[in-house]
């Protein structure tokens, strides 16, 4: 199976893989593979994100494959392959984590560039437990509206609001590489972000970025995240409640498509990037498809950098 | 805080308990509480269970206190109370199903009749290992699409496809005198229901419902339960699929409301019922309501069943 | 403007009028007119069904002239026009009563047979308010959920759930050639029916229209209002809420469209109707346009009963 | 790829086939394939049919293998392969039809019981072309509201409500063998369906089903299609609109999936069916998924006949 | 009954309660109540911000009692009840605006401060009636598309936009201290807006405050309510359709939530607060519940506001 | 009829047209006539604008004659009469573009300036035919994401995707003062807008208007377009996916409805502006109706334009 062409096979029409590209089992020879994990046991609030991937690659279907900001065709520098979704099972955390970190370990190992596609953001632990195996620590760049730095939830350590926390424990991330930007919206506490600012972790309010704007911080993470190894973790809630209504713990006072996409293109045509996950799209509450299409649009993005990267004849990653 | 007169307050108005009755932590000396019990974690397709016991109260304001059907008034003869919810872990299945019969209890203990609204059908292990608990193993009334007596799902032993396997090996149900009504839609394989079977338990399938009618089948039913206590098990995805949208594996083929209303109350105005549960309301598939209201319909059959057995002299339970 | 060649001109395109019937601002020569009531400030609960007359009109495009049940084609028959809407007052019910009565008597004085479409039930007291002061008291033919005989709510006198109640009171029914059909749902207490069936009313619950049959209580509601003028009352939660989930307080144990439509025709053909209105459509609760269709198709099935009526030579009223 | 198992990977996991059976680009050495035709330039109301393949397959993935009706396993007796979709040209009727008969020739000739998801109605000309094509003249037994077979709309010979006038004119069906079930609701004029019948075509209208029932409905059904291969299509507006709200153009007075299930289940087990379609589905007005998940199941009914046949040692065509 | 534990008991568990909070009739020692006003009898349009209660109660469960913008902890400074809703008379204006106007006196008049969730705009002049009889006449701070001073619709004084024109009329407000921000949209006339000029109120149009900025506009509000006790109003329009979608009368051109909790904070924690209403959430129209969530979002800033002033020593009002 | 006062008759009331404007079949004296063209077989996704005309006539009941922008009052300039809509033929691409040029060529040889309510944008074709016709090639002002400048689709020329092809092709607009403003998103290929560009389109891209601003493109549409006659085509999808949800295929990173509206005045009112079409609003994915708003604030901004020029003593035209 050869990526579809839409000029020839409308666009409503076929088995919905990510931009219609082929569909295997493995990564093959592909330079970035897109998976789903289907998973949304984490949520403390509205589940319903583990058909994430499902409305994510109907979204993908009206995507074309040139970027004319990025100035680049996806299609022309990339073998981008639907390697499908990695199994979990509902109701069980640690089980699932496993499953994801196992699942995702010989795709982080293979020459391709993973894209996840969750799934609630628990699932990122288990992303980034497989990204250390296969690469070691990373540097993360992570889009979002809450920090995830929580300890743990009711008496138990594994939850949507919590993953990061993990990651700074296990030494998957590198904190004082990494950078959280837009988190905002209430606190449980006013310490509620003092341990993560105390690993080294830098975090970007919701506030700041709207004050600083846009280049002072891409060029901040740009900086910080400079010869690293970059996961890229998205949480579609960065996102104003306008812009990615279908998400569940939903924030105001957030960014439009334009400042996410701008953001990411600027941090990922400039970084390193060995992966990405794009979380919390919620299809559900997404009535008219407009969160999936965002979500789909900030994989498009990434693609589109990695492909500007390998056209300059740069490594990937 | 009183029973809500809705001749002088309107329905719309107030927080929204079960009929507008009043709202205690504890069962006190109420004939019957009303528990929700917002757990989904156990689902193995569409989540968003947890929203059910919230639905079901929206709806609930509308119902009136007398049943034409039963010709008695619950309000006259039972003290209803809403008790919350119990707490639950989402993601932690084992964990749950402990707080879950734990919270429960003191509720099967007290004098009052508890009604439980799900919350997906993995929250009735639960809650039979509370009745089991508190008053003994009990005949199983159950009406279903589903047996859901599978011994487990991807490895794992709890999920909504698997109470009462569970419930008949822990010996939380008396085989001889349960029985399930409605089961139907494709099944595993010839033999999924060999096992429940037997251990005694009597499978009505939908296709012998409709074959049989209401009275050759709701006779069966108490002649089985004849002198045991009764707990009735309500998964609104019994009723068709036109009649319950809103769940998360809907069926055709199945039942009006009607039929559930009086396979229902025939059943429950004859036995000696300990306790309900109605679950796999699902709200976000729900959007006109009448899942939410068909389900607090059985609600309120089931109370004005109690009524009328208190207004007789009997004892409920 | 003629009326619409659905076979020439798509059904949606064009201005909607009802069944694409041309619009005029009196009845004029019509053997039958449209008007819509787009009220709902009489509503105990969800409001909206002010937009009932926008979304019948909608639903009515897809609406053939011929009735292959009745062999008739309404279009050969009866000049049928759409008068729009009777301007209301929201918030204001007396007043707005006092609006829908004399807007409507010109048209009840008129040759032709008026159809209204809400709006809530509260206009059928204007309704009825017109028909007696441009016709005399009439026979009733009700289906309905709910009776509508409560004195009144929080004090005062006008809601959808008086209105026959002040019809009764004021002498524009005849009570004892009248029939509500369908009645059913939990009631305020066991006398909330005393007082209408005192004065002659006869109620037929939904439980006993279940039991009896379509057959049985037709022909009692034929015997009872013989040689009446009539006036037919069609609240759309007569039906069951699967088929008509569109409305503001929906029932379940009701009816389906075929039990509704075949009531409908075989009282209507026999009998000498003077008006209908058909109520309580909300299309906010009808995301599939069902209970549209499904009134709509009940002034259809009423349209084409008085077509066959004129065919036969019989005056329609 | 094989068919996955739903006992060990969750349903919502995972590319969306048809019943998560293998997916190829051809029929290879299947019993049966499913394939989509997204097409919905043919209707003359309300278009969004082209995603019901989707649709459907999305429903699909929670219907299990075994029947307990026909008691048979599918996967047990048939290799079935999802076969993607065939590619129409929106805005152009003609040359879509071409490619509807052209694709779907090479699956009518294979060994394999083609089963076509649609799209709207006026595929099943380019369905039946291609069956004449591979298979000749074929008894159609089509369930539907509509008669479809109407000469033209607007001029122009090709639409949803024309499919079957053609089909009769290009003697691609049999229509002494053919017979139409559950044709309701108004007609443009009496004389409407009076060209088929004059061909030889039966039509049982719904009302004509509501009094004589299924099995006498389904015994003349078998009575005529004796001996002859049939094509089996069927409309999802042939169920009631309570049933399948997600449809072009519902129908009222229809036809619950209990009765549908059992007449195309009665029908099937006992005629040579050399393919079917299953047409109409329109998620758009399908918010909870019920019309697909009913479409899913007749296509799953059709396929438990086959494999009950194949089982008995008949051959399926 | 206290606070509830988000990190203990699931969000989504529970009576809803605003934030939850404990529930209780009377405002006891609280610092703030929040009261539900389920009145929409006053629309123009679309009915159903009688709703707007319940979905503010179920958006607020989850805002956590940290403001990170304002650096404060409400529940550390403030003790917040919820008191339920006043009960109002659906199709009675007048008589509505007197139980509105009753049923809050006592809560302005106690230590507490007051956030009303409406409802519609025309329950502002009952709360201001409320506010006069308590506390004397105050600025109000008014945000708002719509500036609501039409002196009557239809013949009748009240409706939702006429509640500042009476308010003008009582002395309910000081024009001269007041301020309407965010005005915009078609006007009935050029003249529409002269007559509440001419008493002195001023209104900032949406244009003028895209041009000027929000600290402008900020500092000219606090400037004109120096020294006065402050009512804010808050109508959700104010905030452009696509933040806003679920509301009665929606505009474009409008503003987005960073911008709305901006003006608001800014204004708030600078003025004397006696109280504050949100109103025209329209649940119906609100299907991802952003709506809700951004009226919630504006109750926590005032609440976050308030708690700043107390833990700053200055008195709240 | 006349236009309906809206202090009077309240706005959910009447036969929707435009505004509330009367309706005629033809222009008449009429200063502006708005007109659907309710087709949508051109579209590459999703259908539905079939339906646009109806969801702009109710949206456009919500908006008043005078616009405070401009400062001018509709009503008092324009004669504005709604003239219904133009049968097409779903399913004929070519056939319908005849059908459209032909309906519109008296309303652009009217004296009235024609508003057309799309519909998606592969009708512009017809309707430049018919300005063509009527007043000779003009210059075009093209609001979108798409620039629909691609040959053909699928191996035939019409389709949503290729009017403005066609439309230089054929001579239609004058390149050399057209513009098209706001495309974005992925295109086919690096070349795909290479040959408008040859032809001496400019195109000023959505990453040019976000970074260059409005008051900088503004200026350049008006010098490019000075002396010209002017023809407006605004696709909904110019504004972003937030405030646009309801259309066939979205984008994100696009502009909100102050940014399009401002350009459009600013535009419109100081240019010869001999027609405007608004495409591409589909009410089946606008749940909140914002999207139809939007689009009906072009309209209303485009006819206050020119009002304003009216009013100053400019012909429109």
């Amino acid at each position: 199976m050869a990526t579809v062409d839409s000029l020839q096979s409308p666009r409503f029409c076929g088995i919905r893989t990510f931009m219609r590209q082929p569909w295997h089992n493995d990564a093959g020879d592909a330079d970035a593979v897109v998976l789903g994990v289907p998973f949304d046991s984490g949520v403390s609030y509205r589940p319903g994100a583990r058909f994430g991937p499902t409305a994510l690659r109907e979204a993908s279907t009206i995507l074309k494959p040139y970027c004319p900001v990025l100035d680049v065709d996806i299609n022309q520098w990339l073998n981008v392959t639907d390697c499908g979704d990695i199994d979990t099972i509902p109701g069980y955390m640690a089980e699932s984590l496993d499953k994801i970190r196992d699942g995702l370990i010989p795709f982080f190992k293979s020459r391709a560039v993973p894209v996840v596609l969750g799934g609630d953001h628990s699932i990122s632990l288990g992303v980034l437990r497989a990204v250390k195996a296969a690469r070691g620590p990373v540097a993360l760049v992570h889009f979002d509206a809450h920090s995830d730095t929580i300890p743990g939830y009711y008496g138990k350590p594994y939850n949507h609001g919590t993953p990061f926390y993990h990651a700074l424990k296990e030494g998957l991330i590198l904190p004082q590489h990494s950078i959280q930007i837009g988190i905002r919206g209430p606190l449980y506490s006013r310490d509620a972000l003092a341990w993560p600012k105390e690993q080294g972790l830098r975090i970007v309010m919701g506030e700041e970025l709207h004050r600083r704007g846009l280049e002072a911080v891409a060029a901040e993470a740009l900086e910080r995240t400079a010869h690293c190894p970059v996961f890229v973790s998205f949480d579609i809630d960065f996102l104003d409640a306008s812009c990615a209504p279908g998400t569940g713990t939903p924030e105001v006072e957030g960014f439009n498509t334009y400042e996410g996409l701008t953001l990411l293109r600027t941090i990922c045509r400039e970084t390193r990037t060995v992966g990405m996950d794009l979380v919390e799209v919620l299809p559900d509450k997404d009535p008219s498809g407009i969160t999936a299409l965002a979500g789909a649009s900030m994989v498009h993005a990434f693609l589109a950098a990695l492909a500007l990267k390998k056209s300059a004849g740069r490594s990937a990653a």
